[in-house]
Formats: structure tokens, sequence, C-alpha cells
């Protein structure tokens, strides 16, 4: 029976997916924010509206746990995927604040095999949180590792 | 009376300043991973000793936010933040383990006035989670905007 999950040779460059929407509730940013990022833009209104931010808004480290949330639901879960080294760059462009309905744009800009484990291949992502107007609100661009169903063959 | 907040001013490029230590429980990287990266790396020892992390580690966004928020604690709370634009890069080295006593090493890099804002400085920093051994198990590079003492004074 073949494997069911997404492998490495599934994802082809330029292949856009979009996936979501999730709404984002002041509760949620809130309590994120007390646990990991206490500064008073992320937990006060009063205290946000005099800070660049200019109102209330996640933290962006919420945002980055968030999409990947949504990244798991949307397609990690059902992968063969191996997790990631690192994270290549993370712009916060907008802000996120409470009751948007977000939702993920996962644009695969390359893949190629692994130079070192013939059972993996890598899968370079560019990832952007979206409001409901389109409005880019974060982007990041990251690797996965991925495995691969035909283990060293052709790319 | 002086602001006795961190400004940019305070902020010398190469000084470096160690916080922590904070105890890494394996009750909260179950917690972070079931509301935000359910992947059974994360979830589950059994799981995850048959995957690349070798045993339970927590996820890579569980790292930066536990990073965030020993910088809020060592001070950020206690400065003239302004937040950041995003961040460079995040690398992942070693699994983080449960149990594991983790520290922040921040080293300033570089600083340099706004070129837009006549109150704001850029600070570049690296930041480097360490483990009890000292080991590197996170590296980030990313940049903070943070007020002047002196708008628009000289660098």
């Amino acid at each position: 029976m073949p494997d069911k999950k997404l492998h490495w040779e599934d994802f082809e460059p330029g292949a856009v997916t979009v996936y979501g929407p999730r709404l984002v509730t002041r509760e949620e940013i809130v309590a994120f924010a007390a646990e990991f990022d206490p500064q008073p833009m992320h937990l006060d209104e009063a205290a946000a509206s005099a800070t660049l931010l200019g109102g209330l808004g996640a933290s962006g480290w919420h945002s980055c746990s968030l999409m990947m949330r949504m990244m798991a639901d949307g397609f990690v879960l059902n992968s063969a995927s191996m997790g990631a080294p690192g994270v290549d760059e993370v712009t916060w462009h907008k802000p996120l604040r409470p009751g948007t309905r977000i939702r993920l744009r996962a644009t695969v800009l390359e893949t190629r095999p692994s130079g070192s484990r013939p059972g993996v291949g890598l899968i370079k992502f560019r990832f952007e949180m979206l409001d409901e107007a389109d409005a880019i609100m974060m982007t990041q661009v990251n690797t996965l590792m991925m495995g691969r169903r035909t283990p060293g063959g052709a790319a």
C-alpha cells in the first residue's frame, strides 16, 4: 500500500497553497503575551496606543507560533516532515489585531535533495500571513526537511 | 530626574550579557506543542525517539518564545524598546530537552541611529540560548528599535 503522506516529491516549485482561516482573539493575544512577551503593547489597549503598534497587537512570536499551527494542520502533520534547521528570515509587516481572521499562504520557492541524507529532501518556502483583505502581515522564509518517497532517486 | 530606563546610548558594540537561568519542564514543552506545534517529536517520548530529534524536544518556536521572555525580563521591560521589524535569522543547533536549565547570552553586534526617526536607534544583537554546559542550542540575529536619550544627537 503506497504511503499517502506528502513526501518531498509532492512539492512543486511555484506551487501556492492557502490555509486557514483562523480567528485570533484578544484573549489569546493577551495570554500569549503574559507568558512569553509581557510588553505593554501586547497586553493593554491604553498602553499600546502610545507605542509604535498604535494599539493592541500580538507578539511577533505569537504570530510565528500561530503560523506554525496553521502549517501543522495544513500539511505538516500529513507529511513526512522531519523538521527544520532554522528560519532564514522573519518580517513583521503589520500588527496582528484582536478579531483578525488570518490565513497562511505557502509558496514553494525551491526543492533539492539533501546532500548528506539520501532519504531526505529540502523544501524552501515563503510563508505569508494574510488578513481578511489579503494584506501581508508577516513573511517568513524557511526550509523544511522532508522524507523522500524514493530515497536517493533522481530529483 | 533622568530616565533610568536603558536607552539606545547604553548599548555598546561588543558588550556581552548573560540572562537566566530558567528551568524548562516537560510539562511546558508539551503544553506549548499541543497548542502551537503538535508534531509527535514535541509531544511524546516514544514517537520522538524515532525522529531526527532522537527524543522529546521543544518546538523551535517554543525556544524562540522562551528567549523572548528572557529578553523581556533581562532588559527589554526596563528599556525604551520599541519592538523589532523582524528577525534576520534563527538557527536551531541542538534539541531543547525537558529539565534543561537555559540561559540567554546577548551580544551587541552594532548600533546605529535610525535613518528615518530622530528619536530612535537600532541595535543589532546576536542572541544565543545556552544549556548548563554552555553548549549553544539556538542562535538568533535580530535588530531592536530603541528610544534615544538624546534624539537626533551624535551617534
